[in-house]
């Protein structure tokens, strides 16, 4: 886990992670300490992104869907070609994702989703979403996609599943409003149990949104 | 364009490319110059990877489809964080991707394709395939998902979309040959002509493959 931004250098070996995704929404809420994404899911031990590999990689065994994460977008500057030795990048940036986070097939639909996570326990900041994905999604929705938004509520271990229609509804016609109240998730949205395994079995929702269209 | 791997660091600001893509063909294929692939295209001024992506912003601008290319797996290692001012990675390596290049929906329908180049003649080399996207495409066949690989003849002049079944056909069957004939490629896949806009009209050919699903 990268404690983002922090002013100093850190090494860490795992799959780089999005920039603005859960560590960001952690250290954005001043009162949570540092570290707080680290332990909020003590009690299961998994951040959510990881819960959500973690689903994916179940369903990707069982040959029930295959759904994968996309890279974090990387802006490369400079790259070193050491002899004998595999090319190195020495300056690059991250860049702000032109999509959603997570794609895939489900009995031949085409799956489209983003996954974020709040401390807030009553609404859920809008901030997380980005104009380009709103668009992304609504194209996707316009190409008979099924696209959704995988909301958690750290503080509250709750979890729901908001088909993209209902974000875009919102993010366009209370355009003044900063955050989704969780009554209208709760509304519009499906909760997703998690104490199974998988743990985030989002697909049985999807399925029923693939029953619908 | 980066000359990849040539001993020696260098910088470039557009989006970064796949480490085993066109550029490592170009620089593969010995008789060739180095600087190949930024002129090969000469007569139509862009290699094959941005006629696709140019492809692909046009189908996006005229809602016909949304497809994008995933960005490059990237393993960062290291990572500062200067205060007042963005993240910066400053040691990171290209990763083997472990699904293929492009993905999006199109009316419903999931579609998953690898792009690849050759300047061979006769024959396109297996090597631009790895056994994980291989796999990758079984995963999405097994899903119902439209798989194909766009393969390019560089010196031909020719290029042919090929569906994913008959690649992994060859793949298994032919386990002792290093190249799927050209002749093979003609018979099963479909020729794409490239002289209108958009330069690869791949689509046509996946509304069939849709049809026949």
């Amino acid at each position: 886990m990268v404690n983002y931004p922090n002013g100093r250098s850190q090494s860490y070996s795992a799959v780089p992670k999005k920039q603005k995704t859960l560590t960001e929404l952690s250290v954005a809420k001043k009162s949570a300490p540092k570290s707080k994404s680290l332990v909020a899911f003590g009690k299961r031990g998994m951040n959510f992104e990881a819960e959500i590999n973690a689903t994916n990689d179940y369903y990707l065994s069982r040959g029930l869907a295959v759904i994968h994460k996309k890279p974090t977008p990387i802006q490369i500057v400079k790259v070193d070609y050491p002899q004998r030795s595999r090319a190195k990048i020495t300056e690059a940036y991250f860049r702000q994702a032109s999509t959603t986070d997570y794609s895939g097939v489900y009995k031949g639909h085409y799956v489209d989703f983003e996954a974020k996570e709040t401390h807030q326990k009553t609404v859920f900041p809008l901030k997380n979403f980005h104009e380009h994905q709103i668009v992304h999604m609504s194209n996707v929705l316009a190409q008979r996609g099924i696209a959704f938004v995988l909301l958690h509520f750290a503080d509250l271990e709750e979890t729901y599943l908001l088909p993209s229609s209902y974000l875009i509804t919102f993010y366009y016609e209370k355009n003044g409003l900063k955050s989704i109240p969780l009554a209208y998730i709760r509304e519009n949205g499906y909760k997703i149990e998690t104490n199974h395994i998988p743990r985030i079995p989002y697909l049985e929702i999807v399925n029923k949104l693939c029953e619908v269209q």
